[in-house]
């Protein structure tokens, strides 16, 4: 039927339903590629110059094509009654919305050149075009940025794969969407460019996928955070977002073969010497706790001391954190039924599977006191999110200590010990610790500082984003959103927000867990509506800084606590953003 | 020579100078009214509509004589000589802090019309307005109340005098507050109806002799604090110059009929409903406990929070702090014993034995998880310094919360209660918490914000003092002292110096107690010894910063931790000093 329907159009609308044909690839309809081979574009490749003439001429066919081909296509769907479903490859994405989605991005196609993860990245902003990829398919979405309905957030994915966000923004996952996605196909995805070097024996062989939606600070070890607007988004961060902070190559552990192993190396606490084993199943076989948390990476927002001066380390922006429930065993159980009674001269020195080159295991250590206090929470969790610990997370047990730095929440746990001293690891003794501004590689001395346990008070912007153009009407109000967090269980009190520098003061709303003060180790996400008149400045500057349970209250500059090391950034938080009314 | 100096005066002179005496009220000037009877002003009474002008002339004329003459006033103070002090109703009151406090509520206003006792009564709500009387002065006080600092305390005298709540708070006994409160008045008491206020049998004729060195910062109640330079010379601040922030006159208490009563009000706590009373030899009798504690008060510091903006409360400078040994029983322990077990959702409810007009009580209330903590070292403390409690640090039982606001330590105790809401007096709820910088007395509403608990980390320079002129050799060192503290059992990690603004620091060396973290509750001393080589300028400024164990840093300015309280004023402590090389 369908055939004989186009065998009775004119030339012009046969050539528009081809062009339309090869940018939409509608399997069903190869019948039209046999009939009309003349219509073929020529190959980008070795294009001589005779030929670019001609090139030009197919393509603004194409285009014209494309165009009526569409509008075709949209009005004849019933006519067609192309079963779109049939086409799906197995998904899990796949609920009842998607029965007629179509799966072009599924395919590569031939007429369409190949391109590589790098050239995908290297096209990021408008003024370069901006390309994603979704499945195999290669798109320059450049003109459709200003007309995406969700606004400025289709730039997260700009230059990378577009496959995570729309894994929870199921609502893109529909016939009207992918079909418009395809107009703007450009190429295919390498399919050699998912494994990019050969890491076939390396310790770097068995690294897990992660998330594309992670920008990385670094690949190996493998250190990346997710982008700020959508953090600010979850008071969960769902699992596959949360920040990760590796220090070592991922270990690879079977839950069969796992042990944990708990030493008393003292008998200041209380008990005789001993080692003991644990397997998963001893370890699961304990009640059974649930606590949320925040976790955040002491380097978290070191991109902004970096301005003052540079510092050494990854350079984090404000996503090095997350905040999730944790469950698992209490350690203080684990503890007091080995016979250890507190005693706040000792520590917990907690061990990690993940070598050094040496050999040597990820290393940090904790008060006894923290791990002993009944309101500290220290867990040694399996779950995440009501889900078993990922491998980037720490599978199959990490430790979790509620409002200490994220450097002490040790991940693949191999060994805890009960010590008169702290961990003896790098991690302890020569990183995480703070000094003077003044302090520099010449005259630092680690010995001399603290290591970093509770974290100070802190807060970020997450929408808008720095240097966003937000659209608001004369006497309208400017939505910034984010969130705040404070180490030691303190609970945050209240978020202020300047954008005069200081003269006027905007309270945020909260959204935070009623738990006690001392105890309340989740973060707290908030929202300020800030009026805007006309005499507003074009460009303002966002300030947000945030009080603790304690009033302690986020330092004004990061100049006055610059560290040689860069860690706890936790000055107001500033951001630029222009006003258009 | 006073009156042969007046006498010398041109005739506008002594019109002005009539003026302010008029409103100054200077009794021992009184001879110019002799002098000059023309200038007597017209009753308002059965005032003759020809009158009226000359009335608006003479209105005109003293408004204007009395900034002239108040300026002479305050410029020629030494040449007049005049014994202020003798002029004092209350001898007691002589210290300069009251010199130049106003008593236009002494004397009837012949330009008001009089009012007796029932009517003021009529008044006694915001719907029929709002009376007071004080001393012979009747006000309407409507339009104030929703501005009173105290909150609803204000509606306690409504309709009736507040001569006996002012004789308590005698923080409104000066020139400020008394002047404003004339704004509003409206006649005179008919003399039959006077409110005598003399001391005998006041509240105020038993308080303690007090160390001359103390500077007060108010007189009733007495609140003093020692010279900074005197109070960075000892790591256990001596008692006598201990400072002293009492809210209500000092109780007398005999050691012999005091009882102490603790009230299980809940039982949530664990154990049933319950009050039992305690002798102070039964409080003797249990094991006696030794801990070292900063106690601060909330309003430490609030002079350089008022050179922002100017807010409500007593005028401290930086030493209302100090450090001592406290010896008494664990609150812990007296609760176990009790029965009560560890519940985080309840409160402890202190009230001391001091009394306010309508016999309620000083009171405030900490989390039972504070109280019950091993490491919280709650005390109810019967000796400071290994001296008994003197009758101004709450004699014979003082409740000592380590690492918490000053305003929570109850001394004088009489009751304790475990319940399961916070105190309800004036000083838990309605004091004793911090707003955003934008948040004024019309918009305060101080159930929205959280009891000061833990105080954040502070610092201050004890040395040099303030506008001290320092010798230093070229190529010497300026050597600078003073003390650094956090709240929670934070202990300092780390005081930094600058003179150059923050582009150099320099880190000062701590004298500290070495206890675990979360116990620290002692102050460190610190000294730092600052290069000052030929360039430095003339007038330097020392700021300095402290951080403590949480990496928690002072603030920079007071102006973006203002509030209208003026508490928590952590920022850096700021001095200007000059260099004489």
């Amino acid at each position: 039927m369908l055939r004989t329907w186009f065998q009775t159009l004119p030339t012009r609308g046969k050539s528009s339903i081809y062009a339309s044909y090869r940018i939409l690839r509608l399997r069903r309809l190869n019948f039209i590629q046999s009939y009309l081979p003349q219509y073929r574009l020529v190959s980008t490749q070795n294009t001589k110059p005779a030929e670019k003439k001609s090139r030009v001429f197919y393509a603004l066919l194409a285009l014209g094509g494309a165009v009526a081909g569409f509008a075709l296509y949209e009005h004849k769907y019933k006519l067609f009654n192309v079963k779109f479903n049939e086409i799906n490859t197995t998904s899990e994405l796949n609920s009842e919305v998607n029965d007629e989605k179509p799966s072009w991005h599924t395919k590569p196609r031939p007429d369409l050149p190949t391109y590589k993860t790098i050239d995908v990245q290297n096209h990021s902003t408008i003024e370069n075009r901006v390309w994603v990829t979704y499945g195999v398919g290669v798109y320059d979405i450049t003109e459709f940025i200003a007309k995406h309905p969700g606004g400025e957030k289709i730039m997260l994915g700009a230059g990378s794969a577009i496959d995570p966000f729309w894994a929870i923004y199921q609502q893109h996952n529909n016939k009207e969407i992918l079909t418009l996605l395809e107009l703007y196909r450009i190429g295919n995805l390498s399919p050699e460019d998912e494994v990019s070097t050969n890491d076939m024996g390396s310790p770097w062989a068995n690294e897990p996928k992660r998330h594309p939606i992670l920008k990385p600070a670094s690949i190996r070890p493998f250190n990346a955070e997710p982008p700020l607007k959508l953090l600010g988004e979850h008071f969960f961060t769902p699992n596959e977002f949360f920040y990760i902070r590796n220090h070592l190559p991922v270990p690879i552990l079977d839950i069969k073969d796992y042990e944990l192993e708990i030493a008393i190396e003292t008998t200041k606490s209380g008990t005789a010497e001993q080692v003991k084993s644990f397997t998963f199943n001893d370890i699961k076989r304990m009640p059974k706790y649930t606590v949320t948390a925040a976790i955040m990476c002491g380097g978290n927002r070191r991109s902004e001391m970096t301005t003052v001066k540079s510092v050494k380390g990854l350079s984090w922006n404000a996503g090095a954190v997350g905040n999730a429930t944790w469950s698992g065993v209490r350690l203080r159980d684990v503890l007091l039924e080995m016979g250890v009674k507190p005693n706040e001269n000792l520590h917990v020195v907690l061990e990690g599977a993940d070598l050094d080159p040496t050999s040597h295991p990820y290393g940090a250590s904790i008060p006894l006191s923290k791990a002993m206090d009944e309101r500290g929470d220290v867990l040694l969790a399996y779950e995440m999110n009501d889900q078993p610990l990922s491998r980037d997370h720490g599978f199959p047990l990490r430790c979790i200590v509620p409002g200490t730095v994220g450097a002490r929440n040790v991940k693949w746990l191999s060994r805890i010990a009960v010590s008169e001293s702290e961990s003896s690891s790098h991690w302890q003794q020569n990183d995480y610790k703070v000094f003077s501004p003044s302090t520099d590689w010449d005259t630092v001395d680690f010995s001399k500082a603290h290591a970093i346990q509770a974290m100070p008070v802190t807060s970020a912007i997450c929408t808008p984003a720095e240097g966003e153009e937000v659209k608001i009407p004369v006497n309208g109000c400017l939505t910034v959103q984010g969130y705040a967090w404070s180490g030691g269980g303190r609970r945050i009190l209240r978020v202020d927000l300047t954008i005069d520098q200081g003269k006027t003061w905007h309270v945020a709303a909260l959204d935070q867990e009623d738990l006690p003060d001392g105890r309340h180790y989740a973060w707290s996400l908030w929202t300020a509506r800030i009026p805007i008149d006309k005499i507003t400045a074009q460009e303002i500057e966002i300030w947000a800084k945030a009080v603790d349970s304690a009033y302690n209250v986020q330092p004004e500059t990061v100049a006055n606590i610059w560290n040689l090391r860069g860690v706890l950034a936790n000055a107001y938080h500033r951001i630029k953003v222009k006003i258009i009314q």
